[in-house]
């Protein structure tokens, strides 16, 4: 068994899943102050992944059919949070930082979603050469 | 304390870090019996994330010098394999599919890594519409 520590915590404004517009909102991200060593050089950085444990859905769930909506999915093929690891993952843009602090746009986790991991979006590992459409 | 489950496991010919190119490589991506279910309609998706479990950095150290090859970082600054949770993100292309196995190119996971999680590319959500350079 793998197991993981979450390193901060999301503030938003939005607490319940049906209220989170599809492109994210604004949110500050908190690392915890035994991880604030780990942001040395992040104002750097203009876009960010924000990995967090998005607990609450269905861990035993292997197929999803979004309530119905469409044709059954391995939950593999999207990205829905019922999945047996539930770790969410978005890109969000740095509005702000202020110490442990990250303000960021474009975070669909809900309000207190515990945080695992940040990365640096990087374009030359992270973007498709020949598709973006 | 969060647990997390391997869902699948890397097959790769590179079995040291030191070997790896950049850009990754050619491997194999097998998804445990018990998962298999969450792989329907995955044939759909052309490129996919990847999460590896990549534990072997050190989760306690907050900051890198890529082997003195830089000025400190704080490991949420760079994609550096030493985190407090050793997650690997890799976006790969996939090549073919053969049940619940999954050929890809361009994955940077070592030989025998465990796969937490599989999420599809998708431009929507993954895709700085400003800024991809």
């Amino acid at each position: 068994m793998i197991e993981l520590r979450p390193i901060g915590m999301v503030h938003s404004p939005v607490k319940k899943r049906g209220q989170m517009p599809k492109e994210g909102v604004g949110a500050l991200v908190e690392v915890f102050p035994g991880f604030a060593d780990g942001l040395l050089q992040i104002e750097k950085r203009t876009h960010l992944w924000i990995l967090g444990w998005i607990d609450g859905g269905e861990r035993d769930l292997l197929q999803v059919t979004n309530h119905g909506k469409m044709e059954p999915h391995g939950v593999f093929a999207v990205r829905s949070p019922a999945r047996p690891n539930p770790i969410g993952l978005t890109l969000v843009r740095v509005v702000a930082i202020d110490g442990r602090n990250i303000s960021v746009a474009g975070l669909d986790f809900l309000d207190e979603t515990p945080v695992i991991d940040i990365k640096p979006f990087m374009p030359s590992r992270d973007v498709i050469p020949d598709s973006n459409g």
